[in-house]
């Protein structure tokens, strides 16, 4: 089993705002994809679309300003049941997002692939909340030519 | 053993752009750190020095438009050690590289970050390459509290 890693923090920012872009569709849609629709609740599902595909998250954890987790229920095969952790923390004027995507059962090429995504979309979501400006899907950033 | 996996491709560009992006000081002063000194053949050690402080990698293995690999000889503890690999494939007009910062001893918060670092450099290599002009420090992207 291999994990994606990753960290940002989000400066003059607190863990709330970092959970409000989590946890709402208004938020999502500012950072991931602008196709974003469904329940973001503890034990809802949210439908995540993009031009290439999409997958449907249930939300199995959701603590204000702490943390939020989320299985992958439908999608691309090789996301099916794992599950997407963040976790917060503030540090003085920072919030602190660590993220892991954890469950691959292969470090297969899709996997390299998007790791290098997720860095770019956690990127977004840090430009969405410390500038009001995100690059959700579909004006995301292009890592490579699968896109 | 845990590793940090990434995947770009430049597009209307070969993999010996990118390889002489990996095996020249000036390459590597254009998307990873303008303090690169040191011989990049195979054998040869490379001095990466960041305001924060700075690696040495020993060249591994070296194969024009194929492969590069480094060792990491020299600086922060975490990456002692661990090795660098950067594996090249052509696929039509792409330039596709395979990045893998492999032997983690441990998935530690250090290691989130420099995840989401690797990603953002090697987008500034993708940009070098494509439009000329990467990213590299001291002016490059901050991702977190850590820079």
């Amino acid at each position: 089993m291999v994990d994606i890693l990753h960290r940002i923090a989000v400066e003059h920012h607190t863990t709330d705002d970092v959970y409000q872009a989590l946890t709402t569709i208004d938020g999502l849609t500012g950072w991931w994809t602008e196709d974003t629709t469904g329940g973001t609740g503890k034990g809802e599902e949210i439908a995540f679309r993009f031009p290439q595909g999409g997958f449907d998250m249930k939300v199995l954890e959701s603590e204000p300003g702490e943390r939020v987790l989320w299985e992958v229920v439908g999608g691309t095969p090789e996301w099916i049941g794992t599950r997407i952790h963040w976790d917060l923390r503030q540090e003085d004027e920072w919030a602190v997002v660590l993220f892991k995507h954890e469950g691959w059962r292969e470090p297969v090429e899709f996997m390299h692939h998007c790791s290098t995504k997720w860095a770019s979309f956690l990127l977004s979501l840090k430009a969405l909340i410390e500038d009001g400006k995100g690059r959700p899907a579909p004006g995301d950033v292009y890592v490579d030519n699968w896109k």
